[in-house]
């Protein structure tokens, strides 16, 4: 019995490191979560003035990852994404001050009205609370992730690979001295310790002290987080993108998207992997797409009638036969998958059965089948004339991106600031009682 | 290789029959993401219709369910619960009913705007598909989360209690035989067959099948499937909700809304569990709110402070002392933890270890104090001199609830139909490329 009791949260003082690390990212989110946009932009413009300030420690800690990946045999294009050199530590400080100039999600009021019997009703954006990021070999994310957090009034818990092990920690602690520094607590932004996968079991499992887990990165990272975790969960990322040409289309315009959401960066999530054509229009519209496909550089992985209209037209695209797993592969290569499909319903279905549910286009003059395309398909997003290479939170206008949900719940599609938010409601009434 | 490949998720057929229930739900799904408010709401209203006609052979099954609690040695409240007049049937016929007269909230476009670009980008709001409902022994749920479903184009599986077995079976065969002779798919709404515990276990590891879970009744139900279900969970219901009376405070009205957030109906999770009373204001108000409370019927579980004031003014009401588990304990009954505390802040941190996080009201006449324990204390509803119990769906006008959200991701508070959905976006271009 008591008046003052001991907290259930702090009390035992957890032996673990993670939990440590995640109870101080929890009384930081208390004490983030009502300060004004005006105190959140400062401490961010700290930050971004400290990394250009710090650059020589941050490329230093940077080269002996790189060293250590070098060493491990790792490819140059990982190699490359791993790399700081002081130009891009300075875009990363830019981005860094593109935030500052976006709105603050915090204190929105997303609905409002007077019930009734009198009482005022507000629902307002609140933070999240902490959010875990557990991703991929790039430092860039460790700057991005914790901008967005802390503008949107969150704790963000850190878990990157353990090949940027050394950029990380070193990032991370130019960050915490200048969110320190400038006020606000430095346990906002904290790398998650130990470079186990125990350590990620941890924060997974970590229910009640983490309010969301984002996994940013390749298929099976998301699937075990996904599996495992009793954090809730924002999946993110995979991508089997579909174009459909329709019975009516102007092909002029379906080659460019084809080509454009295929091959102008196959390595992302938007990009195209799988494409479908009416069989109305495929004699005439797929010669010209192998074509164009093949003088992109892409391997055509076809079904038989795509198989059968290559051969009678002896387009010099590398085409070959398609295996059932194509349906369902996401490349991120210069390879994409072809079938002819017998109607419009039959691409929808086909979508339906192997898509990601990420995003798929439509190209077609017929305003009927624009509209029949964008009420059957439940994706992220429906494009209609236009690329697959749209959805993104830079594009859409978000200003920024924390990642792209591919999941229904919470947050779906392109996901910036005001996605980093939940709400509460505030009834204000004057001794109104039931 | 094949052109008309078969679906991963029908492919083999499944042999549980829960998992089969699932897969048809699922197709269920899709037909009913498209359709318009009319044809919803035309089965809507043949469900209500069939309900009332087929009251019979509801009351009938439901007596089975009645007797066999009755001679298990349930409490008569569970029984009550769990019957079933024609009165209850035509009262729940006529909340259906209600639902046909809320908008759909499926097609909503929640934000808008031409990208510089030229690219019309829209938000819509689109069915979650498959929503999974495990709850206890309320025939009623059964009929309203089918009707809320319905209208917003989802399929729903309905798990309920084995007492109500029979009960909630008779309602169902009614409400599919309603949904088919409407033209709509009867798999859209369905029971999820088998009585034992294995078949919650299958529908809670159905991810890819089931998109949510939605949990209702009480808190080992609901911990149990947060942290066994894979399928992402909205977690309901718990309410450890405060009462806090702030040193500046019209006593009449703290004394109404104290005894109206406990005692108006003490078995809902929006009633109050604690008072928390600043000390300034303490001498002078807890002897009138013992009083009142002891009028009420309700035993205070009081720290030493509240004791000693007690003990001092010799008030009728039950005072006993207050042990740890009383300050995170809901109690459902006439019972309420009581504390003395320094001052707002130190109520807001009493909130933060010990409330679950459902509603919370501070009865004061500062506006600089209103505003800040609005700004401080983090729960689905923050009231100002207001009862505890307007956290509620229909209370706040949304014609329906769910369930009450006590999460942050996707929901939080009184779920409507708005919550029952997910958002895509569409994009729509002339040919654009990146």
């Amino acid at each position: 019995m008591t008046s003052a009791p001991t907290s259930p949260l702090t009390d035992p003082w957890p032996k673990s490191p993670v939990l440590q690390t995640a109870y101080r990212a929890r009384a930081a989110a208390v004490d983030l979560a009502p300060l004004p946009r005006a105190l959140k932009d400062d401490a961010l413009l700290a930050m971004a003035d400290a990394l250009e300030v710090r650059t020589k420690e941050i490329v230093e800690a940077n080269a002996t990852d790189v060293e250590r990946a070098r060493e491990a045999g790792t490819s140059e294009a990982i190699v490359d994404r791993l790399t700081l050199t002081p130009e891009r530590v300075r875009a990363i400080a830019s981005d860094v001050r593109d935030v500052v100039a976006l709105p603050d999600p915090v204190g929105e009021v997303v609905r409002g009205s007077t019930l009734p019997n009198g009482i005022d009703l507000r629902q307002v954006r609140v933070p999240l609370g902490v959010v875990g990021i557990i991703y991929e070999a790039r430092p860039n994310v460790t700057v991005d992730a914790a901008a967005l957090c802390l503008k949107s009034g969150n704790a963000v818990l850190l878990r990157g690979s353990s090949s940027a092990y050394h950029s990380n920690s070193a990032l991370v602690k130019v960050l915490r001295d200048a969110v320190g520094g400038a006020g606000l607590p430095a346990d906002a932004i904290q790398l998650v310790p130990g470079e186990s996968r125990e350590s990620v079991r941890e924060l997974m499992r970590a229910r009640g002290l983490v309010d969301v887990l984002i996994p940013r990165g390749g298929a099976s990272l998301i699937r075990t987080v996904v599996e495992e975790s009793t954090v809730p969960v924002i999946e993110t990322g995979t991508g089997n993108c579909h174009v459909y040409v329709d019975a009516q289309a102007d092909l002029d315009m379906a080659v460019d998207i084809l080509v454009n959401s295929k091959a102008q960066r196959p390595s992302v999530c938007n990009a195209a992997e799988t494409l479908l054509v009416h069989q109305d229009i495929a004699a005439e519209f797929l010669p010209r797409a192998l074509e164009a496909l093949a003088a992109a550089g892409v391997t055509v992985h076809a079904d038989e009638r795509v198989q059968a209209l290559a051969e009678a037209e002896g387009t010099k695209a590398t085409v070959v036969p398609a295996a059932m797993e194509d349906w369902e592969t996401e490349y991120l290569s210069y390879d994409i998958a072809a079938a002819v499909v017998d109607s419009l319903e039959a691409a929808v279905n086909h979508i339906g059965l192997w898509s990601s549910g990420h995003t798929e286009a439509i190209v077609t003059t017929s305003q009927a089948a624009a509209r029949r395309f964008t009420q059957l398909v439940d994706s992220t997003t429906v494009a209609v004339n236009a690329s697959t290479r749209f959805t993104d939170g830079s594009q859409f206008g978000f200003g920024a991106e924390i990642g792209i949900s591919t999941q229904k719940l919470h947050a779906r599609g392109p996901m910036g600031l005001p996605e980093l938010t939940s709400t509460k409601y505030i009834v204000t009434g004057d001794g109104h009682t039931r």
